[in-house]
């Protein structure tokens, strides 16, 4: 076949996850993924949670098939994900804009897909990965395709796949604006500081196993959206301002606020779920545990030292800084069961517990109860390109390679 | 001594307990107990739960002693109670009134008072008694002292006791306007329609044994009131249009509305609490578990037939018509453990129970775990005045007399 190019195209990324410290929540139009409300997260290290993936294309891949993806071993039916559709969809357009430009280049946009990816989750972790993985597809295809976009311009496309997606191509404090315009061509995420301006943000995640499955965020944002008599006012003025607030607080590295901001706007989303109707709750009584030891710490300690926030889930990620590890993770460590997973060497510290005992016991069983794992991570990095790639030089699918 | 007066003078009276529909939250001014929204309840009936009280006075009593109290035999420091002295005070001057205009009725309102109260709550039940207390305490020294005054217009005195004692004054469906008068004279209770008008209205409360000391309401809605962002929009545009929207439903037998707007209400005011600064929580797992039940009974019955409602505090009160009690009663009784107290005669109803089986068997073991009683109730009447009084004819303090 003349002209036929058997090459194996290969791009590899990893990509993180974050956490949102202003909460995204209820979208103005669902199919762009535009959201009600700007939004703002803290990207979380690789090293602890990511998603890694390979996207390759090649036309001595079957054409006929189409663009493929493979997810933790799993071939996934991708016809049926109007999302992913959708973002390579946009990938392909602007690669074809740069191959008419220059006619020299490898008709790549022509070419099936084929895309594999794994995270490192821990399993019943209920971590929401889909921000992470629609990040690192987003960003293997453009790196593959040598898009020229910055991260904020794919942002408008990993949006498409999953909203929170949008902040997890940047590293350390990461704003998502709403936008106004109808095409969501201003609704893209913006870095407000590096991982490097505060590199001392620490995130210690306690995973709640919950006895239900939650309302699927998705579903749950759109009935808030709908019928909840307190979210517009959440949307236009509370986030809002708090926005703004918060961007000061981390440009001035004042934990004290940024804690406060944090936890207000967390509760402030769970009230809007408790008023949508039929009522969401995501939040558990183990949750409730996690939210007065916090508040019972940060008293008895005379600051804040520690700030809660939950996503559509029961659990709890608490920000922290490095300065406080021992206090903070010393005395959740006390608090919860000795065989508790994930805490590595960190050992116990019983400074805060007579106060603790005086007031939370209550608590204290409810939260070591409900809590068997725990993930220490912190601020990090965006998407970084790697070497270790998920689809072989001729094009097999290689799984569980050294992820 | 001249013109001694040795008469022991005496009038008794029981009052009820409401349970509000659109709720009490918030005050704007602290010392005369006036709200910042109206609101709307229940009266229930004084058959299943009520305070009884005797205000007897004498000249005969020792002046020096000044007036007493006596709540479930135990002496109370009235001094110490300026809600107690508030009410006391306007009630003789509308008393000196009458004796101003006609010299020849005894001079009561120079007498000391001996104030004697009961109620039948059962103990740990957690049901507030302060309504029903203050109603009874004002209704009893109103009749002994022969005001002419009507319900509405004690109302004002009642609610400087407790905001929500007023709405006892009356029975039926009571809405207390909130005014917008700096003295509060237009802060009344209003009758919307006597018992009688729709006297199906039933109540079963599930009564949830909480861990931990809820955070007192009267502190509680203060701090509402100052931090939570979401409650001015509650105060100032959700709670007007659901008093309008329950008062038509009310006057429609409609308890499609009725129920919708109970469940909404209640979820609202949880969710301003939920966003309170620190956040407070009065309902708990179990009292989700009763939620998730009543919409699941609902969605599996094709309507509404049951609508759940929590004060500050994890109870849950279920309200129903008369003729669907067998359906409700008897699922909760079969979802409840066999030896869960109250039930009377009640008998198991399984009808629901397959469906329920399929979505809620999670919801189902958590409400047995959390519910060892239950009250059967239903609307009723305001105070009535009644012979058996807690003061002998001789001024005797009687203690347990047939309550």
């Amino acid at each position: 076949m003349a002209g036929h190019d058997s090459t194996i195209y290969r791009s590899s990324t990893t990509a993180p996850v974050n956490i949102a410290v202003i909460k995204y929540w209820g979208k103005r139009d669902e199919t762009l993924n535009l959201p009600t409300n700007s939004s703002l997260s803290v990207t979380l290290s690789q090293a602890d949670l990511r998603a890694h993936t390979t996207a390759s294309c090649s036309d001595s891949y079957p054409h006929a098939q189409g663009d493929t993806l493979t997810l933790n071993g799993t071939p996934q039916d991708i016809r049926a994900s109007k999302r992913t559709l959708a973002c390579l969809s946009d990938l392909r357009i602007l690669r074809r804009a740069l191959e008419d430009a220059n006619p020299s280049l490898p008709r790549l946009s022509a070419f099936p897909l084929r895309i594999v990816s794994e995270n490192n989750f821990p399993t019943a972790a209920g971590l929401a990965s889909s921000a992470a993985g629609f990040a690192a597809l987003v960003r293997a295809v453009a790196d593959l395709y040598e898009l020229p976009q910055s991260p904020s311009e794919l942002s408008r496309i990993a949006r498409q796949g999953s909203g929170s997606a949008c902040r997890s191509l940047m590293g350390g404090y990461v704003a998502w604006r709403a936008g106004s315009k109808g095409d969501g061509s201003d609704s893209i995420a913006e870095q407000v500081a590096p991982a490097g301006h505060w590199p001392e943000m620490r995130a210690l995640i306690l995973v709640v196993s919950a006895a239900k499955k939650d309302v699927p965020s998705t579903k749950g944002m759109q009935s808030t959206f709908t019928t909840s008599t307190l979210f517009p006012t959440r949307a236009k003025s509370i986030v809002p301002e708090r926005m703004a607030a918060m961007e000061t607080a981390i440009r001035n590295w004042d934990f004290k606020s940024f804690a406060e901001i944090t936890m207000r706007d967390s509760n402030n989303f769970h009230a809007t779920c408790l008023d949508t109707w039929p009522p969401i709750f995501y939040i558990n009584d183990v949750s409730r545990a996690a939210i007065n030891l916090v508040h019972e710490v940060n008293r008895i300690a005379g600051k804040a030292i520690c700030a809660y926030t939950f996503d559509a889930g029961p659990n709890a990620v608490i920000y922290y800084l490095e300065k406080d590890s021992m206090q903070v993770l010393g005395t959740f460590r006390q608090i919860l069961k000795p065989e508790t997973e994930g805490w590595g060497g960190v050992e116990p510290v019983r400074d805060l517990m007579d106060g603790l005992m005086a007031t939370s016991t209550g608590s204290m069983e409810k939260l070591a109860a409900g809590v068997n794992r725990v993930i220490l991570t912190g601020v990090g990095e965006g998407p970084e390109k790697v070497k270790n790639h998920l689809v072989s030089e001729t094009g097999e699918i290689l799984i569980g390679s050294g992820n």
